[in-house]
């Protein structure tokens, strides 16, 4: 593959910017990499590793002479930091990103940028228990889906580098609209979050009898609040930025819901077998 | 270890009962194990395994000479099974079980026993994915829960021995009154499996612009889900025999849910990150 971007500049070498970057540098994709961080920990671990050339805590200096710039922090601070380098970016730079959320991120970006640039927003849709440069690993993204969501605003021949870069992982790329991918993901990944938070929520402090009920669950209470665990923070930021569209999964799961215990309440066990099949059927489409 | 009944009934010689005969055996707690089913396909898989001496489909010839019967069947059959066997029984059976519920089956059950007879509830949480004599292990209640709910008129006696009996598998026995097991598996057991149902029914055939969304789930839309690809009988069967606890589950599920919804619509950050801790909270105490 020949080169596609002169210098890439990743604001937050984690998991995900970390892991693209070895594949970016493996095919040479691109000629320099340069990582803008808020400490220098992690910088550290990501120059060590090979994957940047350069760490800098400065946004000045990551800007400069970046022709791509992706913005792979908490999704909430992708403004104030794309802001703090937009004076200091060539005219013609792409801006892309990793962010779970598309709409809003678009919506936020396009107005600082200057009418040369182009932005191009990306969901990788991958994810580990663990996080930091140090996580970061070449194969995350191999048949994982990848989603690309050009606005209408969307330079073509940016969004065919930004696809091109994310088909060197391994992933399938896949393009929808910013509002599509909003709505598929508040069904398919954050109302699943939203469930197991409100259940490990509801059963926190519930005792029957001097007895914490939840200590009484198997495997099956284990499972289902498994994401429970994950980081508050960046669940909320997702449910303030994706907010429509959480509100529709969550009525449509009240709905199912409602369902169930409308039939548990009224004993009806027609009812309730077809419910518990349904959703049966449903788990082993997905496998 | 010293014997402890003379003849051990099982009705069902599936992955509890098996795993427990095989217990009972090795330590020498009965000296014969006779077992009843439906067809002979699973009770030949128990003979050749050495679970059971005797294998029958008749309820009399295996009700004759019991000491300890023990209803592993779908809890639903209980009473019926029992009614069968009763007229058959020595005059000072114990009956025991290891069903899911436990008030249902203790007011469905005792009417049915002769006053020299008495009943001894049991719920051993265990389970796996597979089922059936062949699926049978002598380790599956090793520190599991088992939990015993003897009722006003369990004879102490006979509750004592079922307890030595679980013991010897190497659970945690524990004792509690019926309605107690009850709300507490309601909330810890069968209100995980109606959300994890009903989030898994919910997206069933929910579409966005022509593709399916759970396909763009993750491990935690799989994680969420995994139970919903339970048998739907069974669960079925729970919901209404349990229906009060499992209503009062439910309110409670939704109390939780509702403040999630409340902070989604709201935007409120402070209110969802403090939600999003409580969940992380509750997840990493179960561990």
């Amino acid at each position: 593959m020949s080169i596609l971007f002169r210098q890439l500049t990743i604001c937050g070498v984690g998991l995900i910017g970390g892991s693209l970057a070895l594949t970016a540098r493996k095919h040479g994709l691109v000629e320099r990499i340069v990582g803008l961080g808020r400490t220098p920990a992690n910088l550290d671990i990501a120059v060590s590793r090979g994957l940047i050339d350069l760490a800098t805590l400065d946004a000045a200096q990551a800007a400069r002479g970046a022709d791509l710039v992706m913005l792979a922090t908490p999704v909430m601070t992708f403004p104030s930091t794309l802001a703090a380098m937009v004076p200091y970016l060539p005219r013609d730079t792409v801006v892309t990103d990793v962010g779970s959320v598309k709409r809003w991120v678009v919506e936020q970006l396009e107005p600082l940028l200057k009418p040369s640039m182009s932005f191009v927003g990306v969901h990788p849709i991958a994810g580990k228990e663990t996080s930091g440069a140090g996580a970061a690993e070449e194969t995350l993204f191999a048949n994982r889906r990848v989603i690309v969501t050009p606005s209408a605003t969307s330079n073509p021949g940016a969004v065919e580098k930004i696809e091109t870069l994310w088909r060197a992982t391994g992933a399938r790329v896949e393009r929808m609209a910013p509002q599509v991918h909003d709505a598929i993901l508040a069904r398919a990944s954050h109302l699943p979050q939203i469930v197991a938070s409100a259940l490990a929520s509801a059963l926190a402090e519930e005792n029957v009898e001097g007895r914490w009920a939840a200590e009484f669950g198997a495997g099956g209470l284990r499972d289902t609040t498994r994401i429970a665990a994950s980081p508050p923070e960046m669940w909320r930021d997702i449910c303030l930025t994706n907010r429509d569209a959480i509100e529709q999964a969550l009525k449509l799961y009240r709905d199912w819901s409602g369902r169930f215990e409308d039939a548990v309440r009224a004993g009806d066990g027609d009812a309730l077998k077809q419910l518990f099949e349904r959703g049966r059927r449903m788990r082993e489409r997905i496998g």
